[in-house]
C-alpha cells in the first residue's frame, strides 16, 4: 500500500514537529514543508532531507539566502494528500480556498475557529467521527490535555461540573519578544475563559468553567482541575483510569515542577526535549467533599503532536479503530 | 491619654511595615523595635528615630558595627504594653514563654500556627472576638485577602462552597536566594492546600477548598476565587458589597497584572509601594452558572499591615467598634 502524502504548510513550532513525527509512520510520509522564509529552521528542514516550497513571493528570498526550493505552496498542496496546516493562529483560515480549489484535504490546529473545519478532534475523545472528514481542526494543546483526562474520567463516572484554572507560559523557549518577565497577567480578566467552550467544540456535553493567567515562564502549562461526578469513585479509581491513558504520565519522583519534568524528558533524550504526554502529578489526586482535585502540566510545543497524526490516520481512513491508531503512532514517535 | 507602648519583636519585611503604621496612630507608639543583625534595615531604623533592642547574644555585634542599641529583647519586652512578633516563621512561638513571663500581650503573624495564640484575627472578619485579648495571630496575606472578600460577601448572600487556586509569588523583591526563575511549582503537590483551613481558623463556618502553586515572580499574589452562594445574587450586587469595603481596591484603567499594580502604587507614592488593600479586577467579578469568579491580586509584605494596627486596637480595647478602627487605621497611613 502506498504512504499517504503528508504536506506541512508553516515549519513553525508545531510544523516542524509534526513533520518529525509523520515522517516516523510507516503509513504516512512528508511530501513537502512550507517555509516563508530562509531561517536557521529551513536550513534544518533541507539537512533532514525535506522538500522545501515557499509561498510564490517568497521564492526569490529564499534563492539568495542559497536555499533550493522545489516549488510554490500550491505546487506543494499538488503532490500531498493532506495539508497540516500550521501557519499562525488566523493565517490559516485564509487557505481553506486554496485546500478546496486542489481537492486536498486539511487540518488546521488549535489557533483557527471551530467552524472554519466544523470539526474539532481529539484522538481520545471522537476519533471516529474524524473517518474519512475533508476538513479537521486537532485543539490547542490546552484543550488537548483537558480533553485526554476529561474524556475517560466522563465515560467511566460522568462528569457533572469541571472547573480548571490555567497556569499558562507567556512564551515559548525561543520566543525572545513576549512577556511577562515578573507578573502574573489575568488573560483574559473578563470571566470565564474561552477555554471551557473549546472543550465542548470536542464534546459538547461537558459542563465546564475555565479561568487563565499568563505567567512568566516558557516551559509548560499547568491546570488545576476539579470535577464532580455523577458516580461514587474513590482516588485510586481515578488514578487507575488515567493509568490507562498512554498519554497521561504520572510524574513524581523528586518532580516538583515544570522545570524538573523537562530535565526528564532531556534525560530521556526525547527529540527537542518534546514531553507529548499531559503530566499528572498523581499524589495530587484527591478527592476533597466529593471533589476531585489534581495537577497537571501541559508541554505547550508538543503536546498536540501524536493528535496531529491520529487526525490524518483517520482522514485517510488508514486505521477505523481510535486505539489501534493511538498505540500506532505512540510507538512510532517513541512515547511507548 | 497615653499611647499604647508597643514593641516590634523582628524587624524584618513585615515588622519593619508594622512599625511604620504604628508610628503614624494617634492611640500607640512605637517603644522599640529589636533586630539580630546590624544590616541596612537596622541603620534605617536608627535613622528614623527607633529604639534599637537587641538578643543579649547578639550586642557584641550591633555595638562593633557601630550601631547603638538600648538593651536586650527582654528590655524592650518590659517597656511594652503590647509585643507585635514579627520573627520568622516558627521561631515566634519559641517567644511564648517570655511574653509570659513578662505578662506583656502579643500578636503573632500568619507564620505560627493558630493553636499559638488560640485566636486568629481578620478586622471585618472577627474584630469584636479580640476585644481585651492576651494573644492574636493575625493571619498571613493570602488569608487575609481571602477573609476581606469572603466575609462581607458570607453575610450578605450566604457561601455555600469556595473554592480558590492560589497563584503565589515565590519570594519577594529583595530575596535573591529563592527560585524558582523559570517554572511552575505545583505547592503542595498534596491536595487540599493549607490555606483553606487556614480560613476556616477565622472563620469555621466557611467551606472552602485551596489549591496553590508557587511562581517565578515576586510582586504580588494573585487569586482565582469562586464562590457558590446560599442567596440568588447578581454581578452588581457583589460588586456593591466588595465595593463598600475600604480594604478592597478595584482595579482596571489598564491594569492587566500584578507589575501595572505596582506602577500604580509607586505612583500613587505609597510608602515602599505597598498596597494595602486587596485589588480585584471588577471586569472580572462574574456569575456563570450561579458561581461567582473573579480575580484578586495580593501584596504579600503590605497587605496584613492594617490588620497588626486594628489587633493592637481591639486587644489594647482602644475601640470597642471594628469598623471604626479600620477607618482610623485607614485614614492614618494614608490607604484613604
Amino acid at each position: 500500500m502506498s504512504k499517504v502524502k503528508v504536506a506541512i504548510n508553516g515549519y513553525g513550532t508545531i510544523g516542524k514537529r509534526v513533520a518529525d513525527a509523520v515522517a516516523l509512520q510507516d503509513d504516512m510520509e512528508i511530501v513537502g514543508v512550507s517555509k516563508t522564509r530562509p531561517n536557521f529552521e529551513a536550513f534544518i528542514a533541507r539537512d533532514k532531507g525535506y522538500d522545501i516550497y515557499a509561498p510564490s513571493d517568497r521564492m526569490d528570498s529564499m534563492k539568495k539566502a542559497d536555499l533550493s526550493v522545489m516549488g510554490t505552496v500550491e505546487d506543494m498542496i499538488d503532490v500531498a494528500d493532506v495539508v497540516v496546516d500550521c501557519t499562525p493562529g488566523g493565517v490559516g483560515a485564509e487557505n481553506k480556498s486554496l485546500y478546496e480549489k486542489h481537492g486536498v484535504k486539511a487540518i488546521w490546529q488549535g489557533g483557527e475557529d471551530h467552524e472554519l473545519a466544523g470539526f474539532s478532534f481529539n484522538a481520545v475523545s471522537n476519533y471516529s467521527e474524524a473517518l474519512g472528514r475533508d476538513f479537521v481542526r486537532v485543539v490547542s494543546c490546552n484543550t488537548t490535555g483537558l480533553c485526554r483526562v476529561i474524556s475517560p474520567l466522563d465515560k467511566e463516572f460522568g462528569v457533572k461540573k469541571v472547573r480548571v484554572s490555567l497556569l499558562r507560559r507567556s512564551a515559548d523557549p525561543g520566543d525572545i519578544k513576549k512577556g511577562p518577565i515578573n507578573a502574573i497577567v489575568p488573560n483574559p480578566v473578563k470571566l470565564p475563559s474561552h477555554h471551557g467552550p473549546d472543550v465542548k467544540s470536542v464534546m459538547p456535553h461537558i459542563n465546564i468553567t475555565t479561568t487563565a493567567v499568563k505567567l512568566p515562564t516558557t516551559l509548560m502549562h499547568v491546570h488545576i482541575v476539579n470535577i464532580d461526578f455523577e458516580k461514587d469513585c474513590t482516588e485510586k479509581d481515578i488514578e487507575e483510569v488515567l493509568s490507562r491513558q498512554s498519554r497521561v504520565r504520572f510524574v513524581g519522583q523528586g518532580i516538583s515542577s515544570t522545570a524538573e519534568i523537562i530535565e526528564l524528558s532531556r534525560d530521556m533524550l526525547r527529540p527537542r526535549y518534546d514531553m507529548w504526554e499531559n503530566c499528572v502529578w498523581n499524589e495530587s489526586i484527591s478527592l476533597y467533599e466529593k471533589e476531585l482535585y489534581f495537577f497537571q502540566a501541559i508541554h505547550q510545543e508538543s503536546n498536540v503532536i501524536p493528535e496531529n497524526v491520529d487526525a490524518i490516520r483517520a482522514m485517510m481512513e488508514l486505521e477505523k479503530d481510535g486505539e489501534k491508531s493511538i498505540e500506532k503512532t505512540d510507538k512510532a514517535i517513541g512515547l511507548i
